[in-house]
């Protein structure tokens, strides 16, 4: 097995860590953010652009890539670092998520989901071992298991049956998962219930992965009942094991879960954003299509060092994007990604030097979401 | 005057010849492919990327700058060059065309013309004084006079009319202009009657510009009615000024206008179609979205050392395509220009080694339209 995770340091004050993370494609320095590439590309950028940006790892997911261009294709072009040309560690999320988010479930049952495809509307049955075997296919260095997602309205009974059949199901897939260049990553569920979160942690930690996803949260809750969730499970996870936070890419949570002891984070957030003309600055949030921003030619944070704020002005982002011009939504993106993954480098930077629990004050002082 | 037009060979079984332009951004050798960057970006790539591509020089447009942003801005900014973070040479064209192809035109008199903008509807008043104006503020080392166009289908009255006028208002643009970093071309129409281009030009030529383009032409006209055009066009230009051949973009096109004399051609065409999924290859166009490239795991074109051709295949660019992914376009583009751009050097090579002749035949055998 090339997966290895390696604890660096813990910090005295808060539940952070720094660690390493070893797989067939190289290391990852945790924590560490991995940018969404979802259909097998980070939105407007290329590969060579999350280099420069410091991006260790990407993730990228194995439903859409199974529906387009279908599984076969990635396999027979060498695995996804060849067909996407990254040369780096990917994750692959199962698609759990989106098989229960996007388009129409038709049927859940022990075995598996029927559902209907988001692109052309044709049914599919996946159980699994279907899962695990397509991510197989598709190459990623960290594959995640099937899960059942329940949403933020589910109750009691829905996220109880969905909590059995997610650990049912990490059971399969970890039956089922061959590759030795692949490490497997069980999931948590248990909705918007700490019991429930508690007893999932508990199974899931049972069947002994090589790290664990926390799934169903930054579904719409509120902010403090996502940290309620987990407060309650990361401690459940060995200390020897990462732990990935599913979904959360804001900057203000990120920094606080760090100091909770998460070691991974995904989100397709930052770059979401971006193309919505909003980024990250030093103080908050700025939306470029502000009127404001028309004649200032000063870059979106004068701090920054990114490829953007290096080489042009809000005036001329501005420009582009009320231009409806694609290389604005491509600067932008290339800014958001590099603030969040400088961000992540310096809590890194934080708990070695022992100053995290400062660094966060400041931070949560400084930036006004 | 810092514009300066150096004849380096002439070529001796064709009408061919290379050149170099100095401007005040730096040099242009010709013939010159300009890529066009309508709305001060070429759309979906970056100044670095051109750079890379080996682009000498861009075409900006007058008419949708004074539009949007508007021209104050820019010329705030410190002009064209700083706004746009390109450091080489620009050319903007005055938006003749443009005034007459897009949006509606209100009103035309000799004094100028009355148009409704195409971002929101307000009128505008432009005379020739005013796009010369603009042209300054704006900052391109190279501008064109404002011309009036007239459709393929205009009568020989309308273009012997647009002949007067465009002679007219290309007096009133020279008389009008002032900056000393900037060298203003005269414009030739004529419509499709050999004996108005053959009026215009002298009467343009009489004028004594830095350069001239030959306007009004590949606008939907067949070929042949375009080469005969030019036939009669080109020899009227004086030798020592540099021809500019407007909107052309089709590679058998500009290589058959090289061996007929023309120096500068800009189009949107390589950039358009690439967005359309088209790109051109070593045998002529290949569109990306035909289903034999889904498992095509070979490069556009594996002679070719673009970006995108060392580092992509046909499969994942045409995924890219099918799943809207902007990156797709850019990698398109990307190779789009960079094709032209390496034709236009062989041609210059071909030029100076004394085998157009020869180049122009294989790459009509070679490369069907």
């Amino acid at each position: 097995m090339s997966f290895e995770f390696e604890l660096i340091k813990k910090d005295n004050s808060t539940k952070a860590r720094i660690g390493k993370i070893k797989t067939a494609h190289g290391e990852i320095n945790t924590p560490v953010f991995m940018p969404v590439g979802t259909k097998a590309a980070v939105k407007t950028i290329t590969s060579e652009e999350l280099e420069e940006i410091g991006t260790e790892i990407i993730l990228n997911n194995a439903y859409h890539l199974f529906l387009r261009p279908g599984t076969e294709i990635i396999k027979e072009s060498g695995g996804l670092h060849k067909f996407t040309n990254w040369k780096r560690p990917i994750l692959t999320d199962s698609g759990g998520y989106q098989v229960f988010s996007l388009g129409e479930t038709l049927k859940v049952t022990d075995d598996g989901v029927w559902f209907k495809s988001i692109i052309d509307g044709s049914s599919h049955f996946l159980a699994p071992e279907d899962v695990i075997r397509i991510e197989e296919d598709l190459g990623a260095d960290i594959i995640m298991v099937f899960d059942e997602c329940v949403s933020y309205s589910a109750s009691y009974e829905e996220a109880g049956k969905a909590v059995e059949r997610t650990t049912n199901w990490a059971l399969r897939c970890k039956n089922s998962h061959k590759s030795d260049n692949q490490s497997l990553f069980g999931i948590i569920q248990g909705g918007f219930f700490e019991d429930l979160r508690v007893k999932s942690a508990n199974e899931i930690v049972n069947l002994d992965f090589s790290g664990y996803g926390i799934g169903g949260l930054s579904v719409g809750e509120p902010k403090e009942v996502m940290y309620q969730m987990l407060k309650c499970t990361i401690p459940l996870i060995p200390e020897n094991k990462p732990r990935y936070l599913m979904g959360l890419g804001d900057p203000v949570g990120i920094v606080e879960e760090v100091a909770e002891g998460v070691d991974m984070f995904d989100s397709a957030l930052p770059t979401r954003i971006a193309r919505n003309g909003t980024v990250f600055a030093g103080k908050g949030r700025l939306n470029i299509r502000n009127s404001e921003h028309a004649d200032n030619f000063v870059p979106l944070d004068s701090s920054c060092k990114c490829y953007t704020c290096s080489n042009y002005t809000r005036a001329y982002l501005r420009h582009l994007y009320m231009s409806s011009e694609i290389l604005g939504l491509r600067l932008l993106t290339i800014h958001n990604l590099y603030f969040i993954i400088k961000l992540i480098e310096k809590l890194r930077l934080s708990i070695l030097e022992g100053r995290l629990e400062s660094f966060v004050a400041e931070f949560k002082l400084k930036y006004i979401t």
